[in-house]
């Protein structure tokens, strides 16, 4: 991942953009583009997206690229490191959804 | 990137969570974690925001995972290589946003 | 709608809380509204959620309201009748989705 | 709000859309279109989201009407009247945030 992140980094300041991305503008743009990304399946039917993903997969790619590109950049000026955070929050989600309660249930925990 | 994707994957795995997890579904979720994540910053100005991760750095670390995770398995199912798309729309977007025309302005590709 | 729009200003400036909302705040809380309604459908597939709105109508109704709060105050500062707004985007929406192309079928206009 | 209501549902009939339409897809779609209002402020300052809501008057009512539209809609295939969701949700409101605990501050009232 610090490979990646270095080249989002040089993105960015190459066009001296770190004045305008500030947490709260990041954020915001993280929920701007996964929009654009659910957008691709705007009217589809759940089986008719697994088709989308393969037909339009240049699309899909570079959608999910623009959610990740601000995700990391975000997670990086908050100083948190992504791997560890994705680790860490996968832990917390076990305690909320214990394999023998959630297997196989669409349930929310708060309703398991 | 890869030890992560299979650590989501094992996640989702015990819990049969798969036949939920269609392309759309995911989508949908990305987009609802990632207004989780602007919550955190709803009334906020964009100095408080910069407090706000320091102050909140767990908070903020948990949402940003929750968003990395439903990416991470989108793009798996999708057969998307995480990295190439990232560096692939790096490529793109610099096409958009040349450095001469972009640096030092907020300006959207459309209004250079 | 003006009755509705004046209880929205009401409760707003009974708590002081016009300094806050400005556009880019205001339009920040629909996405988040909006994605707090999308999570009542999360994992559920479309038939399912029809039964859901049934099941839970009263969070579905607080969670339609909270969206429909913002988008209120938001057309309020801006000095936008949102009735005539509706009225104008459907006459836009009948050119770019004439009846004879797009009657049954879920294609976006750039796809017909 | 009935006579807009009436027009929404003419132009969905027209076309033979309700088979689309399902509760989730209706709510995707609001998030969608929160979304693409929220783009139009994207890396802006609040102070400049004031000039942006001026400038772009057109189409930040196209914005707002388009989030409307779909909202109208889901509130009526719900069989939720959107005016008596709007009160009640106030009155709810008015608990969660007493003016005397809320007035002047933008803590959330889980921090009240």
């Amino acid at each position: 991942m610090q490979e990646v992140l270095e080249r989002i980094r040089a993105f960015r300041d190459e066009r001296d953009w770190k004045q305008f991305h500030d947490p709260k503008s990041l954020a915001a743009s993280i929920s701007i583009e996964a929009a654009e990304l659910l957008e691709e399946f705007q009217w589809k039917t759940a089986e008719e997206s697994y088709r989308h993903v393969a037909e339009r997969k240049e699309a899909v790619s570079d959608e999910i690229a623009d959610v990740a590109i601000y995700l990391f950049e975000l997670a990086d000026i908050a100083g948190i490191d992504l791997k560890a955070a994705i680790l860490a929050k996968l832990a917390k989600n076990a305690l909320k959804y214990p394999v023998e309660k959630s297997r196989g249930t669409n349930k929310k925990y708060t309703e398991l």
